[in-house]
């Protein structure tokens, strides 16, 4: 394991959102798309979310200009009542993930609430920035996404699931709201990759070897299989396991894609792509919304004004700092690797664009 | 700690369902809700969830005589499209929950999918006996329940929060299906009691003590508080406590029920009762059934063939032990503890109805 600088300048976030979208338009998406598109990237990095930000920018425009990934889909909606079936054309999953989720947030005005499974898309980058969509809307928004081959099943020592993301967002009046978004795995792979980049060991309990052995070395964590959610048997290993089959359920058996066990095993037959889930629901229909809101900031206020464990500065609700962050983040600018930026230069380069700065 | 011995006895299922049922009826409840939620007490306990089985017989139908519970309640159904609002006015959870499952799947069949939130409940057992409802319907299900007052935040102290259980379920074709029901606790509160009862020490990371240390004492966590899902902030802490923050919002602030921090904290108003929260989904919308359920086997096959860690004899998927055990004790009988027996009896003898033998 080798140490490395971790160097970060900040950038204003309206330059980066106008340079993502130049160069989703010059690798050959609509301009309407390309613009939808940066600025769930950028969003990711305002609130943090580095692992699913402007990282991915360079792998994203190769793969569009490769044909890998769609860039002009014909993304097909159809659905009864309150059921959507959403097929992606292999476009972007960040364009089709916010398409389906405007449309479940439309359906679910008429009919209360309303779900759609999402075939044939491609990665989506943050699942929470489609349950914000609905939040932001005035609905509760759920957001699940399937892929991957990451983690083993509950006492099993073979990686045959995706790290599954389930994100959850619900509306607050005055206090940030609930903003959820967790792998099924103890730990998101991608912080076991970014403890290898530092350097660092990782806890115990977050991954096996490729053998299937414990290991605190994030390499080979990287290479072997995560742990879901609990860990160990005694410790609700089968709860993490669950909800990672929850998810292979709505995203991928469901829509048709192939699951991490078939995946691993080669029985994928010609499943590719990746499936989502989502889900928008009508909060007014049950309680008036403002009744809602005053509740729910007083049972968040309670639960962040409650004693904390010894070590522990204070008790924090999950999204609340992501909240904060892309607050201040939105005026002060990004704070961006000086690794990513040289690659985002070289991809202004490749694609004929000004660059990020 | 004291050890106490657990001798059991084994009584044929439909004779306990009839026994159940007399008594719901002598207590007041119509015959035929008497019979459905005698039927749902019985299945707990061939699934071998005793917990949540016939050992509260004697509580519900002491509730229903002094009127804590209703036993004729008007079960309200009201909803446009998709969403649907009950009000359980007070009645049996068992009787409510199945009632608003079942509307749920009568209106997924004609909207794709349909969900319900329930107000004015009363606890209603195990949350996947609902789930499996939807699922045995051909379609999938998702139950979850708020209530109780027991779970720490993630980093935090108090008890603030309820166990909070989240159940799903899932067709398969040969295999037996998924059936998910998990607190959003590392542990079940039962878990705890009955690790006091038998004189166990409780492993290190489910609970804490009522001062908010760290505790193996199962009485202490009894009265302490329970940790969330992922036990530390570096397991995964905050995701437990997030899954519990999301049945906090669906089934009781979205349902004008109190939520955990509001009770804690003496802020419930005049809010009683217990929120539920339930979906169903058809999948014939989105895949063919046959096609679903083939590839469900597939892949519950490939986990449960995986190489298991060592100690551990094979890999399990929620629910298979339970799905086997109902086989199994609807042909050999319930075990029951000779103490659960003899509450039995003794209620028999207050409500004038035959016993359990």
């Amino acid at each position: 394991m080798s140490q490395v600088a971790c160097e970060y300048r900040t950038l204003p976030a309206k330059r980066l959102r106008a340079f993502g979208a130049d160069c989703f338009a010059a690798a050959g998406m609509p301009e309407e798309e390309a613009r939808l598109a940066a600025e769930l990237l950028v969003r990711s990095e305002l609130r943090g979310v580095e692992t699913h930000g402007l990282v991915w920018l360079p792998n994203y425009c190769r793969a569009l200009r490769e044909g890998r990934v769609n860039p002009t889909p014909r993304i097909a909606m159809e659905g009864q009542g309150a059921a959507l079936r959403v097929d992606g054309d292999g476009g972007l999953g960040h364009v089709v993930s916010a398409r389906a989720m405007d449309l479940c947030i439309e359906r679910a005005r008429e009919q209360g609430a309303a779900f759609a499974a999402v075939r044939n898309s491609r990665h989506n980058g943050a699942a929470s920035l489609y349950a914000l969509r609905a939040m932001e809307a005035g609905l509760i928004g759920l957001s699940l996404t399937g892929g991957g081959v990451r983690v083993a099943p509950a006492g099993g020592r073979e990686a045959l699931l995706g790290t599954n993301p389930i994100a959850f967002a619900a509306p607050a009046g005055e206090e940030p709201p609930i903003v959820l978004d967790m792998a099924t795995s103890v730990a998101a792979g991608a912080r076991v990759t970014l403890h290898a980049r530092k350097g660092l060991p990782i806890p115990e309990g977050w991954a096996l070897t490729p053998e299937g052995e414990p290991t605190t070395e994030p390499e080979l964590g990287d290479r072997g299989a995560l742990l879901p959610l609990g860990g160990t048997l005694e410790m609700g290993a089968a709860k993490g396991f669950g909800l990672g089959l929850v998810v292979e359920t709505l995203c991928n058996l469901l829509t048709g894609m192939a699951t991490g066990p078939e995946r691993a095993r080669g029985e994928q037959e010609d499943r590719r792509g990746t499936g989502h889930f989502f889900a928008a629901l009508r909060i007014d229909l049950f309680e008036p919304a403002e009744e809602f809101r005053r509740r729910m900031d007083r049972t968040l206020r309670i639960l962040r004004e409650s004693t904390p464990q010894a070590g522990i500065e204070r008790v924090c609700v999950p999204g609340e700092l992501e909240w904060q962050r892309e607050r201040e983040r939105e005026a002060a600018g990004v704070p961006l690797l000086a690794g990513t930026i040289r690659s985002l230069r070289e991809l202004a380069g490749e694609l004929g664009v000004p660059g990020p700065e």
